[in-house]
């Protein structure tokens, strides 16, 4: 995009409604991070153009800019949890100053933990100091991210920072924090369904959804506690919009030979006038990836425009990226588009 | 509803943020129409409940109110264009002065017409006078509803009242109309996806449809030249939300045995980021007698509502309801709620 | 059928090439069985013509012959497995003696029980006859049939007559069983499906199902030892068809507003000449007693006539209408109709 | 697949029931032909790869490989009817010479034409040969290559060799002749869901079916005529296999993005036991191209086998690869498939 070689398709802020000189341009980010996995940024790219997911000509084009990406990439620091959670943030610090970054803001997009277990050390930032070992590794990542003075955005479901003693540490440093979990595929078609059912009065009777998934993804939100915290976070939308819970579940199972894709369908019944049964049902076939790249660009070039701006904690009005947002928030699509341009203007 | 026996499923104007005391109750509602079907309304009702559109229990119990109702069912009258609305237009004071009724909303729910050929004597009420005989028969009923001082509500896409001289002739008496074309089906997810796609900046590639109608509608709209005329309205809300026009069309196809159902299938393929082909398709199964019926109770309601306010020439906040709305308005559906709250809260 | 109000739609001894004077006529056949239900056959029909899943106008007529049928409907007798078996084979003489009937064939249409595991007892006769009370539900009916010289169809997934010491039981009683699993649906649809891109050598790379069901089927079958019993036996077709098993599982949910009737989808994806992926879907809306009733006439009359032949043990020729049918059989429903055709042929 | 670079997915030919010595080997076979694109094999494939249609790695690898097939592409010869199928002769026997081969087999692969009006000069060879100039291009074709002495394929609904007159030709020169209009997508699966819905008895209603199609076929075959000679060729399965023509029609659109896949939906409403409704509706997201190839190259190897064992005429067992096949056949495809087979064993 910077180059010009392809158009920014599926990046909110250039939105024409949201697009902004309040919020740093492409061409001033620059890219890092942890991974566990070890295959090289070109080598993972080579992989999702065999797989038609990225344009082959781009990735060949890119190459060394792929390779400069790497230089980047650390794996995760080993060591006990307080250790662990100071290499991090020595590496933050360590890349924003190498870089000379104005700030840095911190994203999960790692695989989805099993939903966490409440502890009480995790009420005060207090009783958290001497209890790092146990927070869930995506809150670690927020604690490191925060005592790095970096603001945090979790696009999984994930704890991340969702905890009273994180969230009075990201009130200390001044940082901001937005999430859960992005709303790319099935979710954000329930946010203007249902809303469409509601605005008519249609009563739902049962909404049913089944996800099936390729790739690594896939196999880890197919394990059963992965799944239960993201179908957990697929269905909030519907019991908030409607008013009521409808029949049905959503469900998600690991189909290698489906790849990097995703396909989703969707079962929904429901009464009309008079209370004559009807139905409808869609089918959306995804690529999860290519839908949530933009997103990160998105969220990252909003959020650390907001901590340019002096917000410090949630970060409410970005609802509109996620399935299980922060805060009371309206879960109909269009309110939460509305929400993400006032808070455009305000910055 | 009266009579508690059902709950007012499809009514919009039942929707906790859209009742009003401005609005005449179900129970101020009197009905009564011309038709060119001569079976009764109790036979018609007993043909719904064999096809499933309405409970059976229902129809045996309000008999006597459906024998009531086919008291004020007219056959459509015979004679000149302008015998005929003279007939009307009688009809319509005579049925207001009988159940004393502080006014009358006429809704046309004929079968579409096809596209009407514009008129040099449609310009001007003066010149229309002389040529009623030129007018679609919807426009001639809308002409016989102004001068009885009818507010007048185009249920299909035919021309009705889009007319500079009844648009004239509505000032004139002090009446309001409504329209055009229902928005109960595939369309009404349109009015939701579209503006999704819009929102998250994805380009959408072609959006087909294929409606499988069975009925006396299905009849009629397979006909090319109602076909034109209702795919035209049809497409409208993706050129003007999408801001571009995607490839592919709406088809409409007459298969009886589908009846009183409808079921249509749009597949919609855009592009993600870095340009990744992906695709949505939707079934929808739905009655469109029973999504229609709560509508036209709905626009018959804030149509009279207005009229009472004194509102007088197009009513543009009613978009929420049409496929083809009157004015330049927003296409989404979200915020064609929102300005019809507005618009009731004024009343 | 037998007064001509309907034709035998769904009926496959009705079809032209299976048509035979060798099995009884629809006139000639008896109703009864134990039930431990308690609502009334006629009160069940009117249920379902509410549901629109049998003609009101019918179960109206037919009032009277419902309340006969009633008359032969026994509750499950209490006691001991062998007091219970000694209880049902009594019945069963006596219902074939009051009605002078020539045979007795037992369905069982009971609900899927949870898969029952081996028990040495089972595997000769002698050694059951001491541990009747090892059976499961299923296998205890089968005795009973057996003991009363009834023949026996299992139309479910459960162990039934599937016992060696039943199988014992049936060659000295000279009684014919058949069996399992009703195949009314999806797994109809595989019967075809499968076979198509196996003769058409297309590499199936995933098939993943999905199955929504209302009513008490769907109840049972959603608690997981039920849903594993009737998914295994839903899969086995694409193995034994394909020579190879692809990606994907078999999933059923009970979604009570979908009622009596099912809807199942099914995502295959597929590889052609040089790898090409491909993919089918389908969705299949159908109500599985309106499927299941004729075919449980049709087995009713080819397990009689094959009795009166002489046939005795498994009837393998009857495949065509089981999802897990006995014997070492093909699961092309192609190769079933025509061995289905030899077997009426040979009666 | 000579090389063992890819397995040879969707070869009929290669299903081991079918897999026979009398046929010839891919190693054996010479590709040519004339095109009246002027794209080059190697630039087309590479178009293909891009597409996702082939695989990269396998259009680099046999570069040289497709500029030697280019090298045996021929422009459409000019002039009269007469000149070219001169001309074309002459191509075939010199194609034919050069590359010393036992026979050789002419397959139209060329767009659909319109479906030709009778000309009474096609009823014998003699009134033919001094009206040629009233064939449709895919008779002059076949004429051509019946003079050449080589068998033809028809893998259109293209008239071709469907005239008395060329089956007179065929008989004289002793070559074999096939057709018509490969069976690649949605008929395919027509012709085994039809004879499903058929075997059990139930009674189809209505079977109503949409293509959308992208490239160069789809473009063709959007137009009127050529689309009711498609449309044409795709129902006839129905009304043979059922006995009877359900409600409903086949559409094809060009919908330029679906690029060379094709996308097709059908939806088929059905009646059980009693008249109960029920509906299935398919998806089929298929790459015709890809499906068709191995099509041609196992009608290349049967109609050599045939007329090397002195085979001349129509070729009915051939009808499992069409959907419009010559001569009086069972439609259902297990039976095609059986004839097929015991066509092999009597090579």
């Amino acid at each position: 995009m910077r180059a010009g070689l392809t158009e920014p398709i599926g990046c909110v802020t250039e939105h024409p409604v949201l697009r902004s000189d309040a919020l740093p341009g492409f061409g001033d980010l620059v890219f890092g991070g942890h991974d566990i996995a070890t295959i090289s940024v070109a080598k993972k790219a080579e992989a999702l153009a065999e797989a038609g997911v990225v344009p082959g000509r781009l990735v060949a084009t890119l190459h060394d800019e792929l390779l400069a990406v790497d230089e980047e990439i650390r794996p995760l620091p080993h060591g006990t949890a307080a250790e662990v959670a100071a290499a991090v943030t020595a590496d933050l610090l360590d890349f924003q100053r190498r870089h000379d970054l104005a700030r840095v803001v911190v994203v999960n997009v790692a695989s989805t933990e099993a939903a966490a277990a409440p502890h009480p050390a995790h009420t005060s930032l207090e009783t958290l100091r001497d209890a790092l070992d146990t927070l869930p590794p995506s809150s670690l990542m927020a604690y490191a991210a925060f005592e790095a003075g970096c603001s945090f955005v979790d696009f999984t479901p994930s704890t991340g920072a969702r905890l009273p003693a994180l969230h009075e540490l990201a009130q200390i440093r001044n940082v901001a924090y937005a999430g859960h979990d992005g709303k790319t595929g099935e979710t954000l078609i329930k946010s203007v369904l249902a809303p469409m059912f509601a605005m008519r009065n249609l009563r739902v009777k049962s909404w049913s959804g089944t996800n099936l998934l390729g790739g690594g993804d896939g196999a880890t939100l197919a394990e059963p506690a992965a799944n239960a915290a993201k179908s957990a976070s697929k269905q909030r939308v519907l019991s908030e919009t409607l008013g009521y819970q409808p029949d049905g579940h959503t469900r998600i199972e690991y189909v290698p030979d489906i790849g990097d894709f995703k396909t989703a369908w969707d079962l929904i019944t429901f009464a009309g006038f008079l209370g004559t049964p009807m139905r409808m049902e869609f089918t959306w076939h995804g690529c999860d990836s290519a839908l949530a790249a933009p997103l990160v660009l998105d969220l990252a070039r909003l959020t650390a425009a907001a901590h340019g701006a002096g917000r410090a904690g949630p970060l409410t009005e970005l609802a509109f990226f996620f399935k299980d947002p922060l805060g009371e928030v309206d879960h109909a699509l269009g309110a939460q588009f509305e929400a993400l341009a006032v808070f455009v203007r305000s910055l």
